[in-house]
């Protein structure tokens, strides 16, 4: 008999994409969100379940894990350009569970709700073994707006918001003892990008987007495989996060490849768009603050190469699974 | 300090409750679902979790446990009058869980959604300790035929849709050893009332309704609370589920208005409504092939009395948590 484990993760989601209805929706399973028409509208909805065992470090404050479960549920909303409508939050318990984390966790997610103008609307709390939480999201986006994972096109500039490597900052400092507040924030108290998720989708020049929850390869192999293009990624262009460096320098026999290419849980935006547009796009963010960075180009044959110098490499698909393969958190 | 086994699911509730900003949503903690404005419609939003060793009994079938998560969302959006647009569905599982198992509860859950015209849009994955399974649905009424849990007034007809009884038949039977397929699925595969709670909201002329999950004694309890009115029952005038009568004669000392008062799972409607408005509802139900019973009145005194002949009690909220307190399921 297979048991899951022999399956992996990948090949349980194909099992049950093969059972599951194909309804009349317009994007369902293979993008961030599910879309649902309604009028000019996507309602646009994901969501996210993490347990104690496998997904939260003994590290993390109740405050951030509950930060953690609303803001990697509107990280999906964002690479949508959604405009969050709000949150439904389950709670899995043990009744050992005390008063005081609760209340932190509580407050950890509403404050995350709140920092992005939305609300928890409700939810449900139950007994369970272990920690587990369910989050819910959903959002709305005008059709014509919609940032689908397809759409990538020959020629299309390949950008990403902010920089890589925060989270892996914050891993690195936490495996090596070197807890720092400051940089744990990176890996414990994401910030999904729905400010400029919402000003890009309104921009209409981005071909296609998706977050990098899982890390850069991860997401550049599924944006490749569902357009059928390649890419050619200049690995010095690729945004390294400060903390990453100044981390990396003090650890021994690191690879800080392996960190920003492959680790994930930065919840930065991964979009493709024409050269003119990229242009548009990095004047539309910066004005909120975000940097857009282009780190390379859809090609049209299907294969991913990372280039530095003369040296050009088909970039590994390490497909990390984030708090789970590396058993992190 | 505090834990939650000392708390109670309830006070878990009302500390939450107390923490989350309430955003501007006309409806939220507190009914069925949760409630956001879509123009001239609502977005019904409703999440609901259960775990392996709280709430799935191993008399279940993976098939009957996959259509029961979708089941028991939907019997929400049921309650509010609502269409639904869809749901996702997040599984928690086991790495030992076998490839069977995973293909019928997403069979299953598929069974129920296609049943009520709708789709499983998405949903995730996950390693967890024990089987948790996490629902969320969402559904779609004109604000003008939204069914809420406030509203209900004095004077009012309080009735019942179908009979009650029937998931409690299915657990007499499991208790007893006497396992009867058919009165085991009114246990594990529950009908939630789309159809009727669709056609009821069309005719606007519900006063309040909430579903019966809980029990009716809960339910009254319930809707007393929100609306500071109070009941009169007739006992004699309650549908009782046929299978019960049958199964409570076959057993020793048992106190049949127990099961029927009081133990949920049958996930019907409470419906209250003017008494000229009660008989359009009949006639409305029987069309589609649902009993609408009147079981009592709207009263101005905030209690709840339960009426056999000349002897006046007043109904005891023993508030059952179906699969949690009774420890069945």
């Amino acid at each position: 008999v297979k048991k899951l484990s022999d399956l992996g993760e990948r090949k349980a989601i194909k099992i049950i994409e093969s059972i599951i209805s194909q309804g009349e929706i317009p994007v369902g399973i293979g993008d961030d969100c599910a879309a649902l028409e309604l009028n000019d509208d996507y309602l646009l909805v994901t969501t996210d379940m993490i347990a104690e065992k496998t997904h939260i470090s003994n590290s993390m404050k109740p405050w951030q894990i509950g930060w953690y479960i609303v803001a990697i549920n509107l990280s999906d909303i964002a690479a949508k350009g959604g405009k969050p409508l709000g949150l439904v939050l389950s709670l899995g318990l043990p009744s050992k569970t005390s008063e005081s984390f609760l209340k932190d966790l509580i407050k950890g997610a509403d404050d995350c709700a709140s920092f992005y103008n939305t609300f928890i609307v409700g939810g449900d709390t139950k007994e369970n073994s272990e920690i587990t939480l369910c989050g819910t999201a959903f959002g709305v986006v005008e059709k014509s707006c919609f940032m689908s994972r397809m759409g990538a096109k020959h020629g299309d500039v390949v950008a990403v918001t902010g920089s890589l490597g925060k989270a892996a900052a914050g891993y690195l400092s936490l495996e090596n003892d070197m807890d720092d507040e400051h940089i744990l924030k990176n890996l414990f108290e994401p910030k999904p990008r729905i400010f400029e998720g919402v000003a890009l989708s309104k921009e209409k020049i981005v071909s296609s987007c998706m977050d990098i929850s899982d890390g850069l390869s991860s997401s550049l192999y599924q944006i490749k495989n569902l357009n059928k293009i390649g890419f050619k990624i200049y690995k010095g262009k690729i945004p390294l996060s400060q903390n990453l460096k100044e981390i990396s320098e003090k650890i021994k026999d690191i690879n800080v490849d392996d960190y920003f290419l492959h680790f994930g849980g930065d919840y930065e935006l991964l979009i493709t768009l024409s050269k003119q547009n990229f242009i548009n796009a990095q004047i539309c963010l910066e004005t909120i603050g975000c940097n857009l960075t282009e780190i390379g180009r859809v090609t049209k044959d299907s294969s991913i190469t990372i280039i530095e110098g003369d040296v050009k490499e088909v970039l590994p698909n390490k497909g990390y699974e984030h708090f789970k393969n590396n058993n992190v958190l």
